[in-house]
Parts: C-alpha cells; structure tokens; sequence
C-alpha cells in the first residue's frame, strides 16, 4: 500500500497541486496561476500532472476560504465564480476510493508548520501568514482545528484598533488592516514614503527611513497583539508566522516580541514562543497532505 | 447505579457543593465563604454536607484558576496558600472509586450554560462572567475546551485597548480593566461619578447619569471586541454572559451587540448571537457535573 497523499493548496492567486510522501515530503509538485474561467479545469489539469497515473492513499485540499468543511464546499473571496463550489467531491472524482479531506488553507499552513516545520514542539499552536492579507490556523491537542464551519483561525480579523481603518471583512482595525502588506505600504505613502510595495518598504526600513520603520513597528504591534489574544483564550505555546511580510524578519519579529512582553501577561503564557515558518510556500500542501497522512494526537 | 454526581465550585470568594442529578438538576447544595486557613477543610465540610452518605457516579470540580488539569492541581490567584494544591485528589479521596474531573471554573460555566441553560442551541460556544473581574470559558464541539494546560477561554484578557491601564494579569489595556465591575466605578468617579460600587452605577445608569452610561457603552463595547475577536478566531456561534455587571442588562448588551455589528464582519460570523446567561451562580455547579455527566458530542 502506498503512502503516498495527493495534495492540493487553492489559492485566488495560485493552485497548487503535490505528491507528498507519509513522512511529508514533496515528492513531485506543480503550479499554476488561477484563471478566473473554467477554473476547475485548471485544478484538474495540474492535479493529473503531478498524478501522472500514480496510485495514492488519499487526498487533502487546502483551500482559501470561506470553507464549509461540513458541506467540502469553498467559496474563496477572490474566485467570484465559485460559491459554495463542491471542491471535495470534484477532487475525489480524480482520486476515486480514497478518503478525502478539506480544510482551510490557514489551517493547513498551521498543521504544515506544526507537522514537519517551526511548529513540531508544539501541540497548541497558531499558523500565521502575514502577506498580503493576514490568515491564520489553529492546531489544538495536535490536530487541525477548524471550529463550527471550519473558518477558525482568521487571526488577521482580531481588532486591534477599534477606531481604525474598514476592513474587507466588513469590520474595521482588523489586523489586516495594519499588517497587510499594501496597507503597510498605504500608510506609509501616506506619511511621504515613496516606494511601490512592500519589498520596497522593507528596504527602507533596512536603510533606517523613520517612516518605513514605524510601519513595521506598528505591523509587529499589531500582530502580537492578536497573537496574544488567540492565545490566551486557546491557551498556546507557540506562534509561527509565514508570508511575505515575515520575510522582513527581526523588523516584524522584534515589535510582535515587545507587544507580547508588554501583553502576553497570564502566568500560562509564560513560555509562548514566536517563531518564522520554514516551509515557506509548501506549508499549505504539506499541511493538506497530513491531514490524510499526518500524525494522530497523542 | 446512581446518575447523581458530586459537583465542587471553588473559588475565591464561595466553596459551593451540590449533588446534581444526570439532567443537570440540582437536588441539593451548600456552599460557604473561602478561608483563607484551613481552606481544604472547608472544602471537605460543605463536601460532607452534601454528600451525606449518597453514594454517586462520580465527581466533577470547578476551580478558580490558574488550574492544571493534566497534574489536578489548582493555584486560585485568590487563595494564596494554594499553590499547585492537588485538588482533583482531594476531592478523589472523599469518593473513592468514581471518575474525578478537573476543570477551571470559566470551562465550566460555559459548559453548564451549554448543557442546561442558554447555551444548549450551540455547540461551538463561548462563556463570560461580567463581574469582579471578567472570566470566560469555551465549549468546542460540544466538548469543554480547556486548551495546553486547562486556561484556555480567558476573554477577560483580550486586549481592547493597546495603551490602556495596567492589569492584574501583568499586561494592560485588557477587557477586564474596562468591563470589570470595579475598573468602571473607578473610571466613572475619576469622571465625577459618585457612588459606592457597580449597583449604584446601574442605578444611575437607569436614570440618565451620562458618565454612568459612558462606564456601560464603554464596558459593553469592550466585551464585544472581545467576542468578536473570539468568534473570528474559534468559529463561534454563540457567546452566553453572565456575571453581576451582566444583570444590568441592555446597559450591558446594548453596546455589546453594536460593537459585534461593527466588528464581526467575516461571513461564518453572520449568525453570532449574545445571550445572557440563565443559571446565575449554579453554572459552575452544572458544569462541573457535566465534566463527568453531561452529553457527549455528537
């Protein structure tokens, strides 16, 4: 019997598609970026490449979201046509036989991270990924946690600003609304910066611009302090953070770390961790393929 | 065999026992105010009282936290010479031979709430007492979620306000430096408010006080940033207050719903509700009995 996973990370800018093997390793993967036309055939055409006729135990999906794993339906914000789109049952059309499993892809990221990455000390753990949004997963006692619709884990919607900026989810001082990248880059435009993104707006923080600096101070902040929320009410040991803003380094680290000093304050948050995400991009699909294949809970 | 169960409450203020039926019915209670010497003997007196000889199916404990429900030890911030204090065995060795289960006494008034009051709807659920200080506590799938080490479900500790006062948990700006009963008679008499405690400050809310109404609107909002924050993050469906700064109602209420409104915009929180609680001061009791009789998930 072989123990090797299909696994497949939707995404509104990329699908994603990988052989992964039982101990997490990618044994052969390919991509494409997501048309907005007949956009399960795209799925379907980069799904039976890296199937090429082999045999697999099963299949995960990572999928943006909203999901409802209950129903195996998505209806990712940036895919209009698809609402309530069957992915599970499509999916398993290609992998007949074999049991297949549906998360969100901040969740997958998580159990990725938690499973062969940053995450492996921890049972109690949130995934972020701060990039051009800011999502996040959860893993409690060890396994993928998907809560009542299976959307658990937005960490990018704390508030962390009650008077701030509207937020694409319809609330306002989101974190996202901080922390993600072009709104990093807005308001820093807004106070004189000039630049076009936020690899430019990490440059000049290096290069010690006042204003570029204080925008990844207030990311960081901003950050930490939904880090802080998520895991005083979860009760968490460790944070791992991905994504494109991450990639800064100690200029994001070194804000959500004060932020946490300054407010991770409950005696059982004593020894919460921060740390960077290793998988980089394949964290979405390592963490679909172990929720086929993945370790159970202790 | 029995269905009657042995419920503990301990916190700092009250030690409350009950034997509570398998529907969740209290047939008897006794409680008595927390010493601070020879604490464990009045645990075992109010215990005795209840018991009375009744022979029952096994016991369930509600503890003031930090608890730690892996080792069964308790460490009441309130009871000082209580550190890491072997309850769950103390509580074992006056019933021997049943099942003992430990958990902190926000987890169990979630779970009480879910079980036998205005939770029974939900099955992802959070649990708040308004009062003192603000406590809460999760019920995930229906189970009690206590998290890593058993403290999971801390709201009280969100924080809602970046630069706000210190807290007792060490960080500052929480929900609970706003919401709790004595943080806002403290902030409405540095407002010019005069009256002794959180009664009176309803009381004045009632009849038009504007710094009275501020202390609420602002306490109200409060709890609503951090349910919000909760919910997103979970995947609730339901939040269920209780507490004494909770029986001034739509005071209360009002204001929590107007912050959910503005804040919980994601599209699987459309159908988030807020609920006062119904069990008053036995929630703790029910869902301690719970732990040990309550439904299992579905």
């Amino acid at each position: 019997m072989t123990d090797l996973v299909l696994a497949v990370d939707f995404g509104g800018t990329k699908i994603a598609a990988a052989l992964v093997g039982g101990a997490g390793d990618v044994v052969r993967s390919a991509q494409v970026a997501t048309p907005q036309v007949d956009t399960w055939d795209a799925v379907a055409d980069v799904v039976g490449r890296v199937l090429d006729g082999e045999q697999v135990a099963g299949a995960g999906i990572a999928s943006a979201g909203p999901v409802d794993t209950a129903a195996g339906t998505v209806s990712p914000i940036n895919v209009p046509s698809w609402r309530e789109f069957p992915l599970r049952e499509r999916v398993a059309s290609l992998v007949p036989g074999v049991p297949v499993e549906l998360a969100g892809d901040g969740v997958c990221m998580a159990l990725g991270e938690q499973w062969r990455g940053a995450g492996q000390s921890s049972r109690f753990m949130v995934g972020l990924v701060v990039s051009t949004g800011v999502g996040g997963g959860l893993v409690l006692d060890g396994r993928p946690f998907g809560g009542r619709t299976g959307n658990a884990g937005h960490i990018g919607h704390v508030v962390v600003e009650p008077d701030g900026e509207p937020c694409t989810c319809g609330g306002r001082g989101c974190v996202e609304t901080v922390a993600g990248g072009p709104r990093m880059v807005s308001w820093a435009s807004a106070r004189g910066w000039r630049g076009a993104d936020a690899i430019a707006l990490e440059a000049s923080a290096r290069a010690g611009d006042p204003v570029a600096l204080a925008a990844f101070e207030r990311a960081g902040h901003a950050v930490g302090l939904a880090i802080a929320a998520t895991a005083a009410v979860c009760d968490l040991d460790l944070a791992v953070i991905g994504g494109g803003v991450a990639q800064a380094g100690e200029l994001l680290f070194d804000p959500v770390r004060r932020a946490l000093a300054t407010h991770a304050g409950l005696s059982y948050l004593s020894t919460l961790d921060v740390r960077p995400a290793v998988l980089g991009g394949r964290a979405g699909l390592v963490g679909a393929a172990a929720l086929v294949s993945g370790p159970r809970p202790a």
